[in-house]
């Protein structure tokens, strides 16, 4: 093992709460450790294009707050499947991976750094064959990475959504209503199921359980029975009925997903024949989920692990990433995190503690 | 004039930030000066019932700082338009106003304070032929009342969608996308002229001015040669395209309006083949924005209101409403509030600084 | 073991976001599991007095996300030492411990949920052998008890004391200014470590490390050179410097601990002189950390130890805490947690990225 | 008159929410109408050292939500009383305003547009006799600016320090305590009376009302018998007891004025006695108050009113302030805004409201 001298630092996949701080205990640790950083922009573009910028301790400081990348996130950018025009102007795609190899070798980079996502990671491992040594940090504003107790940017979207049905509870309330609110999460349906306990949901529907449009209407005329004129809906816009289909499927080309939307209207629109002395509301939060300055919560996890990941670069780690587990951060293959998604279960706890205060999820469990 | 020894409190219409503020103003003034309050929950609805609540100051303390109302607000109970089903079970309506004059009758009312909007000022002024006197204090979230400078809830409303539009900057920048916010404001756009110019908006589309959506995509278009590769748009619920049909009318049954929605989904379509290059993601602010705990200027406004209206009560007023005119709280004739609104115009010196800063409004002015 | 019927519920010691939390899920699964709640308000006051109040998951809709403890908390019930007014009417304590059993033994309570600190875990403990059965939820806001990975209450003050940094940054920064800001903190320093983690704070003074004031002025001196103008310092209000002697020790009788503060007072005191260059400036934010809407981490994680309270109360534990081990929720022995705390150690791995970083903590370690 | 082709630009004094908002419309706007820009960074510092640096419409974008001056404030730099060692290194203070004159007349700088409070005002006046031309945009915290209905930054400050008092409520509550929050305001009390009225606090004591301590104290005792155990006391930082002194005084040198403070712990001392079975706690909210993101209300304020000084450029205006009338901005003589400011009096309607609602104010009126 060469000592390592010089690394690319890139965000790859939609962007999280966090990824500043990561990029400010990483640059600032590296740095101090003798390691020079260098950015490229856009997730893999810049190492694609062969151009990459200077990141020094003077660029991140004071970030950790702030929203965003400061080298920006791309989730077009796979060096497998680039998009281009081909000579009839339609869009197809081409591998581009060995441009990635190239730039690291002529920019002297001996490795990389990619914070991301699942497929940040699989695109990371599968450059490992052409010479490319690299260190991943997990991101995932959804959770729901196997490889990782907990990721940054999780608890920030969480938080924005509560407030959210916080805030809704009282118009709810003086209207009679069904209020939907539909959350991100299009596989993985954490926010959705912490949101809604945390903002005292009646019902909370999750992609990972088809729901059943009964049963939802049967929890409102129960609550109306009780006293209670108005439910409150919290949604996963990954969310689908029993037998519906779902709008995006995971082989569809990275950065061409079709926009998912319309759980929250879907279900509105099939309710409303079976609630219809409530008035429907939908509010669709988007992606307002993922911007934002980050809480507490998860700038310190970012700023742990971008350290950690300087750390793992400095005493030579190649092909791991760093993970949070029973509170330590610590070092894992990457190939761990790739295709092993975490999905909400029936027998999560927190499912378990939300049925126990009287929660509906559309489903028998 | 018989001096004023018991009077009907009523919230009407939609919530709104500040009407606890109101109450809490109000029922702790009138206690004071001797003036016993009773509430109408839920609008009209308890004056048409004949059933009406204690309210005293005990009831109303620490209020202030929540959202919606503790006396329950309606848009269903309009006393010269309360719904009842037929003979065969279809929905009609019918006048019950001449209940709500017994019901002041029987409980020795001597006077009814009615806050609410438009609508609720209409139906209060329609009850004094009936012997039912009145002070009214108004609320619109929409601050679309010509009769008043600024009515509370709306500055609550605007901050809330401005964290909105803050939110989504990086998340639009790091994506290339156009980002819509829909946002409150069915006939007045003052909702979404604060928080787009306040939140960085590079678009407002309003209600007042019917929109070229050619002229919006040219606007995204001109941003991205200057190397700006997203843009945001803040639209009203109630913003059309030019030539395009409004979803709602005035004389629709009040309560029974269909939901508007759609105008943030409507524009995203037809803007989807005019700026191929971008994704588009829509955001529904929805009834979110109506909730939560009112700003300080809210509850500043609302205990104001309140305390004025007690005096205005004590003092033998009838058929008149409080406003704000030029910082001072004065009174002002329920009429002049009915039917008259106020709404955006080409000239408002707000539109003509978002004009300054650049942001285009989809209309040529 | 007889089944349990009948508990009686409390919340001891100082409030903390998230005991309404606690408070619904105990109250709303007992009721479903057939056990009947009362409340012993204002911590051990009502099973002291003999006056315990009814509590039923009515009393407990919605509490969830409201700052305080619907029941009250109280820091001088200890029926082992409650204070009274002598012959004299000097005050003294007494041992009431008796009249808490007679209470039990009187209202019929199988068993008494105590959510409390260290404190109230060791009131409750001393009660088994006069016969009081009982199940602990361990609260305190400075996340210090060994016994559970992470209390509910603490990410709410973290996240609040991150913002007044936040805040903190741009004012500092405009008039050359040192700035100190003082967060909870006796004798852990957990908050202000987070905080000033997450608020990118220049030197952070902790309750566990003596501090030398030279050290910090160097730090301060050293920014300087750096063209940095300004320092941010977030300090326990525990802490103290080399030599120094602390304001309050643990055997003080409970409820009548003096004021600490003064601890950020003190070293802007001692930095005058060093500093002469800069103006300081101290926020004390006191007790406005303890209060508010509990964050969405706080309140997920308070129904979960409430709901798995209840669940050890119907499984007929005794004398155990619940706790939170590695993301699951279990229960230990209720003497786990007396006397024995988690303190900030030089080994923390939040200690060292804080390092990593460049933070001083005024002591070399 | 010349054309303005050419501005040098200032923000002044103490920072406060919405400075960049002003820069935001005022540097777009001018640039639009062919004026360019020039930044004397830390207020005057920048025209008396001579060294301008370039500002355009490009630095200033997406600045408007940002709290803080992305060009500096300065409370040190006056051009008349400007401090300097003398030869034996002691501090004193030189007329350096030849020095700016000079600047503008070496920079053909037509005209300086100057974003400050009273003092700002006062310094550019008086460089007018030396041929500096000047807009000037009024800039106070403390909203006591006589010549203006209203200034930017002060909604922030009322809003957060609302938030804080809101969050001292559950704990005050649970824990039978007399709570002090110091809010800023050394001689206006604009920030305690509007954000004590809107948290509920119980008392309110502000500087334009020598307060009586007893009074204060019968408050609380008073509250006690009507079973209310515990009181939020709300204060301004300059507020002062009946024939106490003020430590600060207006005509000590810009830039050494003496920490303040303590009115918060002064109170409480003299309190401890009055009210002995209470636990009194102090908060010092700080410069917490000056920093952080704008409210909206702010942001829309401060880029009207910058684009409203770009077009009083324009057309040549000199000598002017930009203000706030009843809803309208125009300009009026900068000369109306020195020296005159607007306290609070006994009269104020707020001041009326709080009584009416039961705040004491520590003053018989």
């Amino acid at each position: 093992m060469t000592s390592v001298r010089r690394i690319a630092v890139l965000t790859g996949g939609g962007d999280a709460p966090g990824l500043n701080a990561v990029l400010f205990g990483l640059v600032t640790r590296a740095e101090a450790l003798g390691i020079q950083c260098l950015a490229s922009e856009d997730g893999y573009e810049g190492l694609i294009k062969g151009t990459l910028t200077p990141l020094d301790s003077t660029r991140v400081r004071g970030i950790a707050s702030q929203g965003g990348s400061v080298i920006g996130c791309s989730n077009r950018a796979n060096p497998f499947s680039y998009p281009r025009r081909d000579a009839e102007g339609k869009l197809t795609t081409e591998d581009v991976s060995e441009r990635v190899a190239w730039t690291v070798r002529n920019e002297n980079i001996d490795l990389v750094v990619a914070i991301g996502g699942d497929g940040t990671m699989a695109m990371t491992s599968r450059l490992a064959p052409l010479g490319v040594r690299s260190v991943g940090v997990p991101k995932t504003i959804d959770n729901d990475l196997a490889a990782t107790d907990v990721t940054f940017g999780f608890q920030s979207a969480v938080d924005f959504a509560t407030m959210a049905v916080d805030r809704i509870h009282t118009t709810a309330a003086a209207h009679d209503r069904v209020m939907i609110i539909e959350v991100m999460g299009r596989y993985a349906g954490w926010i959705a199921l912490e949101a809604g306990l945390a903002g005292g949901a009646n019902v909370i529907v999750l992609p990972e359980f088809e729901y059943d449009v009964q049963r939802i209407a049967d929890a409102i005329h129960a609550r109306r029975k009780q006293g209670q004129n108005y439910s409150i809906i919290v949604i996963s816009e990954g969310a689908k009925p029993v037998g519906g289909t779902h709008a995006i499927t995971k082989d569809m080309p990275a950065g061409h997903l079709p926009k998912l939307g319309g759980a929250g209207d879907r279900l509105a629109k099939s309710l409303e024949q079976l609630v219809p002395e409530h008035e429907i509301r939908v509010t669709v939060l988007g992606h307002v989920q993922r911007g934002g300055s980050p809480v507490a919560f998860d700038r310190v996890l970012g700023i742990r692990m971008g350290v950690a990941a300087a750390e793992a670069v400095a005493r030579g780690d190649d092909g791991v990433m760093v993970s949070l587990r029973d509170g330590k951060i610590v070092t894992v293959p990457m190939g761990d995190a790739v295709g092993k998604n975490r999905n909400v279960t029936a027998l999560d706890e927190r499912v378990l503690a939300a049925r126990a205060v009287g929660v509906e999820f559309g489903v028998e469990f």
